[in-house]
């Protein structure tokens, strides 16, 4: 039995690797860290958890919680990770960090991104990005695991297939991207209330959004060329789901048949990838509360563009249940073990 | 391994009964019917369960589906499952209607609140209403299992154990009820489209609902007191989830830790219900996705009533997790089997 | 043309007070005052008002406000209100108080309800207690006006006719009130972010809602008796709208036609007020964003209760649109005057 | 005053232009058409109108209603108000037509993409495209409006300022847009019912929208040049409002200031189109129940692309409002009579 530690097991994210994992025949959570919820109950903070947790939430004493557990997940703010991990720790526990600290293999890169100095940069090579579906077997090999960016596990597995064959101009991909509310966390805003998401819609983060270079730099290694690209995340009133919607110009003359092919040659195989039939659109609600990713694409014969459509559950995919699809990997488990609960609907 | 067919798989309360034993260790759908969807994949009528489900619905052969099953889950009109049913059918399979059908065991009674006629009278008596927590040994040894309606679910075990125990005067019983909106179902009316029922609250069926007798008659049961009680639904605008909230004079001077303890008598060893600590009052998303049902109690000295309250998910308490509990008592199997699955949150 | 100051104006009722008076043929606000804001545009808090207001939040000095305007709303937590009132100020100015603090006459009733200290326990007994369809005659010739709760508006207006005409049991009366999430106002606090609001609905408060001491006055006024009852709020995942739903046992037997003829004696001729068909339900989107207030009920032969329901915009009948309705009064002004908007659907 | 009557009172647009010409003072509704609910009271199909609208909704008879009326608004389906227009009516009223039918001046266009025969295709050429903020001039002379589509009116006035000044590379145009769902219309289908659309987003007609080629008309006219661009909608959980997030290569290099010069110079004047100021990006809950449009625009150094964005309320400006705001063009009102509303937040 895998013996967990979360930090920061009281966001959004948190929570869903505890719901994951009081379901994971192979895991359990030993500590329930939170540093604004020390000493309270954790059922106390999320109710749906009463009489199925009983733990008491701890602080994040790194080095106790190494002795402790097998794997720590880090669901944290930027930066904290990388202020905790070092060779020691690493030395007796896999981290799978859900923050961004090791996603950007370039730390100059990341701190511009970021606005914040990185405290342990040495670290940033060994780290895998835990991206399962491209990176699997170096996951397999790895002691710290860089969780992917729920935009990012979006974009780059709709856009993948294409950027890896060929097929389309990297110089001209677009990708819009449309969030639930999860994404932004818990934190007590009044640009988060209920009546300031209800009802709107509205694009963030226009050309800056942190996601940006964490999508370019996997997109460029898939492509082989410096990518550079256009993202736009927008709010959109629902709790959970991704969508993104991404756009590109073919480099060559390409039938449905053919990128279909091209998608099920990289997909086909995945449990958690579903290229949809012909003419389907990826839809958030059909994903919501799983670890799916719903593909599908659409060239347009008149701008000569494919746009290629993915869905997920930011909260599954884009965070937790990768999160524990890493962990699998890491422990020699089947990769969907604990995370066959079909998508909740409606 | 228990073979199940599902009449009325394409509704939302089938569609759970899927989402649930797909998980289930030891039930497999055999049958997936759906009189509007003949011929077609189930999982084009519910993407979330492409690459899941590879089945084609059929018809609802009740012959055909006796032989080949060994429970039968119908969740259907009202009318329906009482004009299939016949000693034959039962001699083979055993059936857990989650219609209304077999609910009232007075078939005048019934008739009048439903305006329909009952095609197979004679069974009433021999359906047991599935309430587990209530009824669990008559369960174990029944054929036929009236489910309970979602209201009446919630309602009653607000209420049943002050009820059983006396000490509410059932004659002041006023149930005010919130559903969310799956439990209109998926029919295509004006009135549930998104943009009617988002943005507002209403109250429906009032003193005509026709869950107001089946929650009268098992109060009645309970109390040894003939029932008659106002029942008031309200729409909400979100999925899932019901919220009971009723009020009732108390016939005795009591503290909160005599009724606590009343509570705690009938659900202390309930797997499923969840009696909250003193002054958290139950609220849906705590039990969404989720076989559980959150009850709590508040006295006002003021007016010497007591406010019970009671959330649920609709869909799985209310309906097919509920059927799917009633299906491991008819067939010997741990209650919580398939069920175990923790709230969804958020 | 009425100069119009507003302390609180950065609230969600505080800004409903601009978006109806920027229309309001015969009143222009001079002061948007803002604690939190000061120095700020106000349309850079509120994004809709962008090039329709061009002011500068300011802080609330009462006494250079006094000097400046005809009348000041103050759409502020409780005992603000009652901390700046005045002599001096009322001999200039007249004040419509969207706080509770001059709402109940009883100032120990006040002070245990809201758990704080009256500062101008003085004026309580001047103040005029603003529901314009009963107290009409005596808000025109007040000085300070105790505009009423969002929750009372709704609970009296439905409750008052049977009330006033003795045909209920006044023992007897429970409420059960639902509200949109604007009523938590616009603080940033976790309960009210979206995603913990959005699919759940709860109830709070029961048994120690503020609100329950206004109402009970208010109905004790109608009725001739002391009132002691129930009341209960919901939170629903909608912005706007109060629902109530409210239950009394019946003194006499009466006829649909008679509890119509009770209603319409008291509303035919209020313009803000609608009673509906018979069998209608009101329904919080046939009310959003306007003033009127919807009415109806039904009367249970089995139980020998009627239920009573409301339908209002908290913002609008509930906070705004009633201190604009008290203000016209105040000045002399046709009562609907600016306040015809018809409701927006959907 | 002017004497209206609606073709299509009960669809949303039909209904909004109630909601609004109730408050126009020089326009009188004479006719509420429906074909689905004719005899029935209109207050009945739209309790919001409750004592507001006593009439009775009629049929569509054109010769009757053109005796009667000075201006009729077709809210209807495409291919009605192209079956009744003939030079008769035309020289006895004028009329307003929402549907697409006189919006494509290539009537082969039309057909292939409507999929429909236009039945007066002589009538195409004098029809005026109502974008008044660019064919105002025209307007105020027509008999024959064709009032925009919501997309294309929030897509065009988003891009049109920067394809008028040539600075865009109109090859590279992509719009990304994002509607509420009353855009879809008030018929009872299962896609729109609540449970469906809550909690979701999607991508629809995916290369194939009807509102593509109208798009790009108009942004051709704007350019000089034939546009040909990718246009995709998505389905948002919200019931108005449009959001556009359009995308172009510069042609120039161009800073901030050069951009929002241009902007200003095509929308200082206008009244309905709001330039917000620097990085602030558009968002629905800002323009809700108004006639406005909030447009901005952000530079992308990186990829020497613009991301033009724009907010509207699709039943406002995307349909009722700019069809009031045509009528008041054709009568010689004042452009915004009737329509000067705020925004309704939150």
């Amino acid at each position: 039995m895998i013996r967990v530690g979360i930090i920061g097991s009281t966001g959004y994210a948190g929570q869903e690797i505890v719901r994951i994992l009081l379901r994971h025949p192979e895991a359990k959570i030993v500590w329930y860290g939170s540093r604004s919820y020390i000493d309270k109950r954790y059922s106390e903070v999320f109710g749906n958890m009463f009489q199925l947790v009983e733990d008491i939430c701890k602080g994040e004493n790194m080095k106790e919680l190494a002795d402790q557990v097998d794997v720590i997940f880090t669901a944290t703010p930027q930066g904290l990770c990388g202020s905790l991990v070092n060779e020691e720790i690493l030395s007796k526990v896999k981290i799978v960090d859900l923050s961004a600290d090791f996603r950007i293999k370039d730390v100059d890169k990341y701190e511009k991104w970021y606005g914040i100095h990185h405290e342990s940069p040495d670290f940033i090579k060994e780290a895998v990005y835990g991206l399962c579906e491209i990176n699997r077997e170096d996951v397999k090999k790895a002691r710290l695991i860089a969780n992917p960016g729920c935009f990012p596990t979006c974009s780059i597995l709709s856009v993948y297939p294409l950027a890896k064959e060929g097929i389309i101009d990297m110089s001209t991909v677009i990708i819009d991207a449309k969030s639930g509310t999860s994404g932004a966390g818990r934190g007590a805003k009044v640009a988060n209330l209920y009546c300031e998401v209800n009802e709107s819609i509205k694009a963030y983060g226009v050309t800056t959004h942190r996601h940006t270079p964490e999508i370019e730099d996997q997109l460029s290694y898939a492509s082989g060329e410096d990518v550079i690209l256009n993202f736009t995340p927008h709010l959109v009133p629902m709790n959970r789901g991704i969508l993104v919607t991404a756009y590109a110009s073919l480099k060559k003359n390409v039938t449905y048949e053919d990128v279909k092919a091209i998608y099920d040659k990289y997909y086909k195989e995945e449990y958690f990838v579903r290229v949809l039939d012909k003419d389907v659109c990826p839809e958030t609600r059909w994903v919501e509360g799983s670890n799916f990713v719903d593909v599908n694409f659409r060239i347009d014969p008149r701008t000569n563009r494919v746009i290629m459509m993915g869905a997920i559950d930011n909260l599954v995919k884009g965070a937790a249940g990768q999160a524990v699809q890493n962990m699998n990997l890491l422990f020699g488990l089947p990769e969907n073990l604990g995370l066959e609960m079909p998508p909740v609907f409606p």
